[in-house]
């Protein structure tokens, strides 16, 4: 989705090379033949939450993918963060979009009435034996699930850090 | 730097005209009239150390930037994140470029020598009543110094979130 080389200027449309600019900086940068302007790639955020069930949460919530990548297996409701939210708003509205679960942050289910937009086949809840493992659509939904399973043996919720790269 | 609208297709190079596209999504996109490529704009993240000094952390190191914006006025040592580093690297990276000091995470202070690259003009140890508040570069260097000095005071030190927008 945001990986392809840029080409073109977004300012003025003539081409642009990749090169390290004069300023200091030591990354080669998308840089307009034309106007000069310098293009910056960065890492985009992901949102969303991990939405629990039961009285001791042992039942987690999953949505199948109706669209690509992807399409077909499941995942946790997430997404990129929009311009202008917060990251507590965008998993607030990655959840509603993709689960149309009614939770409260942290992510605790209300309901067992699930609502999922287009993006997603289907939304159930899982035990951790039940989970589809093989079937999960990415290596980040794996590890988040986990990392959940494991904090909730020692009853002990935390902030984790991995490196995806 | 990143805030103006696109105005053509970083693939084609052709004009876009924002608009709602038609596979479900919500918010208006830059939409390539020609080749129909979808440009999004997502929030970029800011990665930076609190680099502190003394056995009871009582000093913090400051960096006065030597670039636009906020030239001459005093700030962490933060900037975004590039590509394929993960955010503890990014941090290690911006807090060589802006102050070159020695330092470990959580952002120790290994050494007094400091050798900031161009971006800065001098870099230097504050003890809380030293810090030129009125001079610092960003709002978010100010709520940052805030937190460090309150969480130091109850000898706690702990994940906050803020909302900057």
């Amino acid at each position: 989705m945001h990986h392809k080389p840029i080409q073109h200027c977004r300012q003025c449309g003539s081409t642009v090379a990749y090169r390290i600019p004069d300023d200091g900086d030591t990354r080669q940068r998308a840089i307009c033949t034309s106007c000069h302007t310098i293009h910056y790639e960065n890492p985009l955020n992901v949102v969303g939450t991990l939405p629990f069930w039961g009285k001791e949460g042992e039942q987690v919530l999953l949505c199948k993918r109706n669209i690509q990548p992807r399409k077909g297996f499941w995942t946790l409701p997430a997404g990129f963060m929009e311009l202008g939210e917060s990251t507590s708003q965008g998993a607030m509205r990655e959840n509603d979009e993709e689960s149309g679960a009614d939770i409260q942050l942290q992510a605790k289910l209300l309901s067992t009435v699930f609502n999922p937009g287009h993006e997603t086949m289907e939304a159930r809840l899982f035990t951790e034996s039940e989970i589809p493992w093989d079937e999960l659509a990415f290596q980040t939904v794996k590890l988040t699930l986990k990392q959940y399973f494991s904090d909730r043996l020692r009853n002990q919720y935390g902030i984790h850090t991995i490196d995806v790269a």
